[in-house]
């Protein structure tokens, strides 16, 4: 599918309104077949979605966000609730049939929550840009109570909650202005 | 600029083998200018990124490199080393000039923790499929001594080693079997 780096990266912006204009199905079951194949440590792929669409389910959500991410997480169409499951390392028999990568983590919990934690987040941002590429405005937020909104979606599981992206058809009449970025040879250098 | 999603995610791979033609200054530039513009939270961009190239500066990335992340590393024409910098909050006044953002992480070193490491693996997300875009291809790694690769390049900052990315023109002879991904099913619901 072609698509544009402007439409991924130098025009795209974190939308704080959002059009009512539904997502169907397929369209987040396309974001999840193009952002699961982004690299992670031994394919560990600890991320996990809920899409967060009905009423219901949204009012559970809303109930864990910061007064200030509340408005606009209701009115996106769907809220992907990200989190990183603590208990990755029993899918890597699968995942990773070449060695024994359970083993790396037995015991090792430390271990475990910062491989959960880096490579959930590195799946995050291949998700931001996938739903980009799919047309999708994104709005990503971190802005919410941990404790609310994993007693919410993930309850009985290791599943702990990363981040919360609003997703859908922007409103470009509640963007913010732009905010810099830092030069190269500010934040990089070639040696 | 025109890109595929095949080339960013559904046909791109981790090498493992690069070929020996260099990447120019230019391209590490563009890179950075593509991947700079991924959303952070209050744009707090907390990844700094050495791309080593000389073999002088090799050689000290080397000596923290896993065993068996050694001889690709060795190879590659540039390696970044992607860092983050817990002193992010000193440039919120910048980047983040609508509100006093540096206020809210002072004395709050788990926050800056959490912060710093979060976005800038989003960061290193953009960062992977901002190369791929450019026609680069990557081998990101966790296989390295944090130590030995902290004071190797970040000696006298509050910036500590996030990840390792191999950068170069793949060696499709070296690639392994493509691992397999869980299906929507078993990372992700609607809800």
């Amino acid at each position: 599918m072609n698509v544009t780096t402007e439409q991924l990266f130098t025009e795209a912006r974190t939308h704080n309104g959002f059009r009512a204009e539904p997502i169907p199905d397929a369209t987040l079951r396309e974001l999840y077949d193009l952002m699961k194949w982004g690299p992670t440590s031994a394919n560990c792929s600890p991320a996990r979605i809920v899409f967060v669409r009905t009423r219901e389910a949204k009012e559970r959500l809303l109930a864990g966000m910061s007064p200030g991410n509340v408005q606009k997480t209701r009115e996106a169409p769907v809220t992907a609730v990200i989190g990183m499951d603590l208990a990755f390392p029993d899918k890597l028999p699968f995942l990773f049939p070449h060695a024994d990568a359970r083993a790396w983590f037995a015991g090792n919990e430390p271990l475990v929550e910062a491989t959960a934690f880096r490579n959930s987040s590195l799946q995050a941002g291949y998700f931001i840009v996938a739903a980009r590429a799919l047309g999708l405005d994104c709005g990503p937020m971190s802005g919410f109570d941990p404790a609310i909104v994993d007693a919410a979606f993930w309850a009985g599981t290791r599943i702990r909650t990363n981040l919360v992206c609003n997703l859908g058809h922007g409103d470009p009449s509640k963007l913010f202005g732009r905010s810099p970025r830092l030069p190269f040879d500010e934040a990089c250098r070639i040696e």
